[in-house]
C-alpha cells in the first residue's frame, strides 16, 4: 500500500460466457468453488447466442460450438486442452427412430434443436454413414409430437437425455447416439464446443486469457475430482438422478481438447466444409502459453 | 436410485437476485466459494432494477432497498440476521460539501444517484438534522462537474468512496458520512437493503427459502473470515487497494439484521413514511424459521 488508500484506475473483467445447459454445469461447479468467479463478468445462455455474442466482441471469452468456430476461426484462439465433446457415446446428442436408420432415404425426420453443429452432425452421419437422404424439418423437442410427423427425431440436451432414457425404451424405439456413431465411422472423438478468445482482445491481453483459461482448466480438474458431488447438486433440480448425471459428466463427456480431439475437430472440418462456410483444410489456432517472465 | 435412472420431475431453482455493486461483493464471494451458487437461478443488476424484479414477481428472493421494502412490506417477509447497513461511518455515502451544511439553505445541492434510500437519508439528514433546504437537482456521479454547479454533492457506491477518499481531501472539501450522521443523530445503525422473499413464494416454497437463507448466511460469515482474500481479489478489478477494501468490507459495512438494525429501519420508516407511500409504524414481517420436522 502507498500513502494513499487510492490504487490504479478499475481494470475491466474479462467478459466471459457460460453454457447453461447441463453438459457445462462442471465448468461453472469448479468457478462456484474456487472462487475463480469473482474474476469474470460472466454472461450465460444458450450456445448459438454465447457463439454469436464472441463474434459480435460483445464477448471477450468463451464457449463457441463447432461450426461457429470453424467459420470463424481466423478471428479466433482457441483455449488448449478444454472442450465439450465425446470419445464415444454422448448420451444427449441421440437419434431416435422408429425404423432404422437405413430405411430413412426420402422420408421425414425432425430437427428438434437448432445447434449447427449436433444438427450438421446427424445429417453428416445419415448422408454419409447411412447413405439416405431424409427430408427435414425442424419442430420444439418434444418427442411424442416429432415422431407423429416423422419417421426418426434428432434431439440435442436435456430433451435427448429424456427421451433416450426414459422415452425411447418403454416405447420400443431405437437410439442411435451421434457421439458414439461419430466414434466407430472415424476413430475420432466429436468435439461440439471448443473454449476461445477473439484473437484482438487475447493479444491486448495475454494475461487474462492466460489466467481464464486456468480458471476453467482447475475448474475442469475440481469437478471430475467432486463429479459425485456436482451430480448429487445437480439432482436437485434436475429430472435426472445423480448416479445417471454422474456418469453423464465423468464418463459420457470429454471436456478434453488434445491431440485426438483437433483432429476430431479437422476431421469433422474436412467433412462439411462444402456446404458450412469455411475451407476443408481450416487452421484451428491454439493460444499459445504466456510468455513467462 | 430406483430401478430406472430416471428421476422426478426436474425442480425450479428459486430465482435470486444479487447487487453488483462492491458493497456486496463479500456476499457473492461465499457463493461463489461454497458451490451454493449452484443452486441458485441468480440475475445480478443494480439495487433499484433488482428491487423491483423481486415485487414484480420476476425474482423469488433477493435485495431491496430499505424505502421499496417499507413500500411493499405486506407482500414480502425478512430474511433475518442479513442485511446492507452501517453501524456508524459506511464510506461509500456522503455528501461532499464546499461550505458547512448548515449554510445549505436554499442552494443548490447535487444529487449524482437514483438510489431511494440513499437519497431521502441525505434529505432527511440536511432538512431535519441540519434544518436547512436546499434545491436539488440530479445529475451523473462526477464530483468536480457537480460541484461546479451545486454546493454540495450526495454521492452513493464507488464515485462516493472515489470522491472521498481521492478527490475531496486533495481539494479541501469537507466529506459528510451519511452514515456516520445517522448514527451521531439516532444512536442507531443504519439499513440500505434488506434481503426479502415474496411472501407467496415463501408460503409455497418454505424449505427452499430457508436453503438460500443459509447459503447467504454462509455465504457472509465466510467471507467476513476470509476478508483479506476478498479484499485481495477485489482489488484486482476496482480502484481501490486491498487495504481500503477490506477496511471497507469489515469495519464500514454492517452485514447484520438484528434488534438494533430493526430498530433503524423503523426509525427511519417513522422519519420518512409521510411522504414516501408508508405508514410511520409499518411492520417489518420477519420469516419465521422452518419447521423442524
Amino acid at each position: 500500500m502507498t500513502g494513499t488508500d487510492a490504487g490504479g484506475p478499475a481494470a475491466v473483467r474479462p467478459r466471459v460466457g457460460h453454457i447453461q445447459f447441463l453438459n457445462c454445469l462442471p465448468l461453472y461447479w469448479g468457478l462456484a468453488r474456487t472462487g475463480n468467479l469473482l474474476d469474470l463478468d460472466l454472461t450465460k445462455d444458450t450456445p448459438e447466442k454465447l457463439s454469436d455474442q464472441l463474434v459480435s466482441g460483445s464477448l471477450d471469452i468463451g464457449p463457441i460450438t463447432c461450426v461457429e468456430y470453424l467459420r470463424n476461426a481466423d478471428r479466433l484462439v482457441v483455449l488448449p486442452d478444454i472442450a465439450v465433446g465425446s470419445d464415444g457415446p454422448v448420451m444427449s446428442c441421440v437419434i431416435v427412430s422408429k425404423v432404422p436408420l437405413a430405411e430413412l432415404d426420402g422420408r421425414p425426420v425432425a430437427l428438434g434443436s437448432t445447434s449447427r453443429t449436433s444438427v450438421r452432425l446427424a445429417r453428416l452421419l445419415l448422408e454419409e454413414r447411412e447413405g439416405v437422404r431424409p427430408e427435414y424439418f425442424g419442430c420444439p423437442p418434444d418427442l411424442d409430437a416429432m415422431l407423429a410427423r416423422a419417421d426418426a427425431a434428432v434431439l440435442i440436451g436435456d430433451p435427448a437425455l429424456r427421451a433416450s432414457l426414459q422415452q425411447a425404451p418403454t416405447q420400443g424405439l431405437a437410439v442411435h447416439d451421434l457421439g458414439a456413431m461419430w466414434k466407430e465411422w472415424t476413430g475420432l472423438p466429436f468435439v461440439f464446443a471448443v473454449w476461445a478468445a477473439r484473437r484482438d482482445y487475447a493479444d491486448r491481453h495475454p494475461e487474462t486469457v492466460a489466467a481464464v483459461h486456468r480458471a476453467f482448466l482447475e475448474s475442469r480438474d475440481l469437478s471430475l475430482t467432486e463429479a459425485a458431488q456436482v451430480a448429487a447438486q445437480a439432482a436437485r433440480w434436475e429430472s435426472f438422478e445423480a448416479p445417471l448425471l454422474e456418469r453423464y459428466f465423468s464418463e459420457a463427456l470429454d471436456f478434453s481438447l488434445g491431440r485426438r480431439q483437433l483432429a476430431g475437430i479437422a476431421e469433422f472440418a474436412r467433412r462439411v466444409a462444402a456446404d458450412s462456410g469455411f475451407a476443408p483444410d481450416v487452421a484451428i489456432g491454439l493460444l499459445e502459453p504466456a510468455p513467462v517472465g
